[in-house]
């Protein structure tokens, strides 16, 4: 007998069929003598349509009524949840996120959870219930209703999963698990069975769309281990938790490509001292968000440097605009930008402990005539941009080289 | 300054854009200095639909969670309709039923009303906002999350403006007001500027469908002064308060007609002491409502008697397979029906200081050659049962005699 807690997404609780889908999962866990408490999302589709009712009323809507109003999306989940449920006599109670004891800061629509107090879904479940309990949504000490922001759900679960000591934690979504890079790209893409919350953080951070990085970190802090598996099948999901000695075995976990980056770089930046500050405290300003910074070595003769970052493509036209208003203030000569890129990154915790993996990176590209533009690394991760147009051949090589064919992950 | 309660039904909140009508209405309350607490019920439909999906789940949905899954329809609105005021600058907060700190017993899906706590309505109105509570909902002490069935919205209103000791209270709708009788039969039916809460009782239980019972038996008990007007226009509505005794000047304050009657007549019922007790025990015991009663006077040969009731027409024919399956044990001679009736009846506290007015009920109805099969009195009330066929031209010359042509209600 395990106590676990259950996450379920919208595409898993769309409409009631899948509602009772559901259902019959957990009372598979139940009937084997499990403690289940299970986080639902909104049905798919609710949320927007909440949205858009409020986008009929005012163009900005404020942010109390909008958590007010978002918060019924979750609410109308478990009471169906809890019927379906009851209709194959299994006893289930459903709690909204205040119900449940979730206690968030007051910061609307984005609210951080501060404190689970969980004794009334301890009480149900020594009761004999099956909690249901609202994702996305908590209350400030006040009473006021919160909600989480993007990945809410998942960080409920892996919060209440800390807060009552769970066994388990499983999320459950519409993909298998983890995979060792995007299958619709490399179809030799193979599933983790298991996966270091830093590794599982750097490739959230690299757009691999699982999981939202603060639920990772969330769970990370807490040492919760938790599972991602898909709701439309029983195949064993990837587990993440804490990375131990034998998880460096394997040198790289996964391989990723971000095809949403654009890259500026300002061409011949007077090179003083705070120019770097002064750019990048401009970009902060504007509030566009900077993913890789390279700045080349000086041109000896001219005491000037090339200085190359990547933003969002969303964010390229604002980030030109802002720094061809500063060309003769800051000095430079000029702002190229290139919107035909992509960034390819491998990750893996044993990187720590083996050597030449970069040389190795960089081989398997030249050895695809694919050229390297910028370069990033870190203690567990290796990332270069290269032209948008070599992207995917580029992973498919470095899948090859890095991930394919082993036995054991 | 005046402190008002307003609410305001789910055809006035239909869509958005009914939304922001009801919000510039508040505005105009607003701007001239009051101060107001809304009530607001679920959008138009979106209650049917929450029902839709929980039969989708199970036949007879657990009470518990349809009060969880109906009580979003409200909060919707109060998000909404907050920020309906909001886009026009207006300072408002919305409050779930639970956080209004409306206190019910536990018995769902038609809990009672037990307290109100208004220490947050308070603090919110001094704050300078409007208030905006949804109907229809409140919490037990153990915070479960309730509501107080058919009408539930007028109920909330009605004791909110008596836990805040409100000036007045609005009950907005789709219709103008009180009529003396339905405009819809009588075209020259006409709007009450004021009508006593017993009337407005006996009204609302002899079929005029502008509110429940419980609702006016609720302001009676508490001494609510309430104004039941339209949302569609400006005109005032009909005040609904104590009586006074200048009320008494008027006889008669309406006349309804209850078209959804059926008689079921008991014929020679063996007349012995608790054979009546019997046969509405019998009743009672099938969840059959019966309204009139009239027990003929005994066949003085026989030692029998006749016994009619009327039933809502929805239950006649459980009523009258009941009674077939008695009919030996008891001993009556024949279960006779007739599903073509309608009750007719006249309503005013005057009738208490005023005599002759049952028998110019019936000269009237004589003058139209019109028959009376079953008659039921009250202090305030006379009661006929007629042919349906004969019912509305009935109901116009009860009308014309009693309520027609008067300068002042």
């Amino acid at each position: 007998m395990a106590l676990i807690v259950q996450k379920y997404g919208g595409s898993s609780v769309a409409d009631t069929d899948r509602i009772k889908n559901v259902a019959r999962r957990i009372k598979e866990y139940r009937d084997q003598g499990d403690q289940v408490v299970v986080v639902v999302s909104a049905m798919k589709g609710v949320t927007d349509n909440l949205i858009g009712l409020a986008y009929d009323i005012m163009p900005i809507p404020t942010e109390r009524e909008m958590d007010m109003l978002l918060a019924t999306g979750e609410q109308t989940t478990i009471a169906l949840t809890a019927m379906a449920l009851h209709a194959m006599d299994i006893e289930a109670v459903s709690f909204t996120g205040a119900q449940a004891g979730i206690k968030t800061d007051a910061v609307h629509t984005k609210a951080k959870i501060q404190d689970i107090s969980p004794a009334q879904i301890h009480e149900a479940l020594d009761a004999g219930n099956v909690v249901i309990v609202a994702g996305f949504q908590g209350q400030t000490p006040e009473g006021n209703i919160t909600t989480l922001g993007r990945g809410g759900s998942d960080l409920s679960a892996i919060a209440l999963a800390a807060a009552i000591k769970a066994d388990l934690c499983q999320i459950y979504t519409d993909v298998d698990g983890v995979y060792t890079t995007d299958p619709r790209v490399v179809p030799d893409a193979r599933k983790l069975t298991e996966i270091a919350y830093d590794e599982m953080l750097e490739l959230a951070s690299l757009g691999a769309k699982v999981m939202q990085s603060r639920s990772v970190e969330f769970a990370k802090k807490f040492g919760v281990v938790f599972e991602v598996r898909s709701s439309l099948n029983d195949n064993p999901g990837t587990i993440i938790k804490e990375e131990t000695t034998d998880m460096e075995g394997v040198v790289v976990r996964g391989a990723s490509l971000d095809k949403n980056q654009a890259k500026v770089t300002l061409v011949a930046v007077p090179d003083h001292p705070g120019m770097a500050a002064r750019i990048f405290k401009e970009l902060a300003d504007a509030a566009v968000n900077i993913d890789m910074i390279v700045q080349n070595t000086s041109h000896a003769d001219e005491a000037s440097t090339d200085v190359s970052f990547t933003v969002e493509k969303a964010d390229l036209k604002k980030a030109q605009q802002l720094f061809e208003g500063l060309q003769s203030d800051i000095g430079f000569n000029e702002v190229a930008t290139d919107e035909n890129v992509a960034k390819l990154s491998i990750v893996g915790v044993g990187m720590r402990s083996h050597s030449g993996i970069a040389s190795k990176m960089f081989e398997t590209l030249a050895s695809e005539n694919v050229n390297i533009g910028m370069i990033s690394t870190s203690e567990i991760k290796i990332s270069v941009v290269i032209n948008l147009d070599d992207s995917e051949r580029a992973l498919k090589a470095v899948h090859a080289a890095f991930l394919e064919d082993r036995a054991f992950d």
